[in-house]
């Protein structure tokens, strides 16, 4: 049985899916259409996402779950009178927020996601840019900025780490690719040994490195699961014997690998968007 | 009074910081402290963080407000019984999810952000490279295989805009600064003619351009409020002239203007991470 799942918000949408995605995640082999509507801020909105969910219900022969971040009450009872099984993600925790707050709650649409501190957007902006302008090997200068400074074979998942970490947490990561001359070598690149206390290393297994570097470069020697193994297998000791921290990427989310990077290194974040 | 807020996870903690951060939002003046606590896998882990509860209790003289994705019951009690007002994020949604869907959920750990789905995993790192491959007027080749170009002043929220589409989305965008010379032509650069329906423009503030600008080159011409103003008016005039959708970027966040961006274009998502 086909199921849809509806995200419904008068912000982004984001809150809806991180929960929605987070709880649908603990039943086995469920299957199920996603439909985000974002930005439902009148009646008109409302009116429409109700008519989208009802007509998901009559084309599915089942009922829609709907995620619904509303904050406004007259756009929530409309979405709640839809023929969706309608979890209101916001209003089951606003009371004992109250409560043990003693005050009340706007309950104001866009709050999140919508109003700017000026000061976080700043420091993601800034972090960004130096991700884009140390990634790859680049930048070599500014690594004395960095708090982080990601190593490993090429296509270990540097990149997109060092991008997410910037986004999420506002923190400044670099990311240097092991060439195959350094792997040759097999001593620590000399611009790495002077930031040797900030270096972070991730490796991955064989063959998902072949398979990724496949992707790439179809038939190359760069992705023959021969070379792949000699790559990692040369890295990883190498990396140890420098006591280099070491995080295997191969079954991890890069939100799991961000994560645990700045929980194994004690790096703090700077923003919390 | 100063308040401590707690994020527990025995994952990342991403989804609790997304949901606690948007239901604070909604009190106005709240100041307080907050904490992360992902990988909360065992009692010991548990007992460390109801230490690290209660030592803010006692310090703040208040109760932490602890926002818990805990799924195992026993971790879950442990916390439960610390000094903190523990909102307990998924029991309140599993309950009526199980009895729509009519099966257990699996209460298990590490679920989300955890299990990796390569199919999404690689759709995400592609789309993070293209990103970055066709950032600030590179890669003009590549046009033709983006979802999205994204044109603009420079720093106008561009970059920041298409990293976040690629990594939370999975979309292909590229960006396209205008540069002195293009606004002076007055007319659509000849790279973005052939491309001409997946333009979207980012406009911004004159005022806040010559902020962002003079953190980058302070008392340059660059950042003068002259420029900014001249630059900001003949872009906007020549993309209303071109009939390229428009944004306005100085007082929303980086999820907001990526998801009306999509929303705005109809560009459907490749990913939910």
């Amino acid at each position: 049985m086909k199921r849809s799942v509806f995200f419904i918000s008068d912000s982004t949408g984001i809150t809806a899916e991180t929960l929605g995605h987070a709880l649908l995640a603990q039943f086995d082999d469920l299957e199920y259409r996603q439909v985000t509507i974002p930005f439902v801020r009148d009646s008109k909105a409302a009116e429409d996402a109700v008519d989208r969910i009802n007509a998901a219900a009559h084309e599915d022969g089942a009922r829609p779950i709907v995620f619904s971040t509303l904050t406004g009450s007259d756009l929530h009872r409309a979405v709640s009178a839809s023929d969706g099984l309608v979890l209101d993600v916001f209003n089951a925790f606003l009371r004992p927020l109250e409560h043990e707050l003693q005050r009340g709650s706007a309950h104001a649409t866009g709050r999140f996601h919508g109003l700017v501190d000026r000061a976080v957007y700043d420091a993601r902006i800034s972090a960004v840019d130096f991700a884009l302008k140390h990634d790859d090997g680049e930048g070599l200068k500014g690594y004395r900025e960095a708090d982080l400074i990601l190593v490993g074979v090429s296509r270990s998942g540097k990149t997109p780490t060092c991008v997410y970490l910037s986004m999420q947490f506002g923190v400044r990561a670099a990311n240097y690719p092991f060439t195959i001359e350094d792997v040759e070598r097999d001593s620590l690149p000399e611009v790495l040994k002077a930031h040797q206390e900030r270096l972070f290393g991730l490796t991955i297994a064989p063959e998902r490195l072949c398979q990724i570097r496949g992707q790439r470069r179809p038939d190359s020697r760069y992705a023959s699961l021969t070379q792949c193994r000699m790559e990692v297998r040369t890295v990883e000791s190498l990396l140890r014997r420098e006591r280099v921290p070491l995080l295997d990427s191969s079954t991890a989310s890069i939100e799991e690998i961000a994560t645990s990077i700045l929980h194994r290194t004690g790096i703090e974040r700077r923003v919390f968007p």
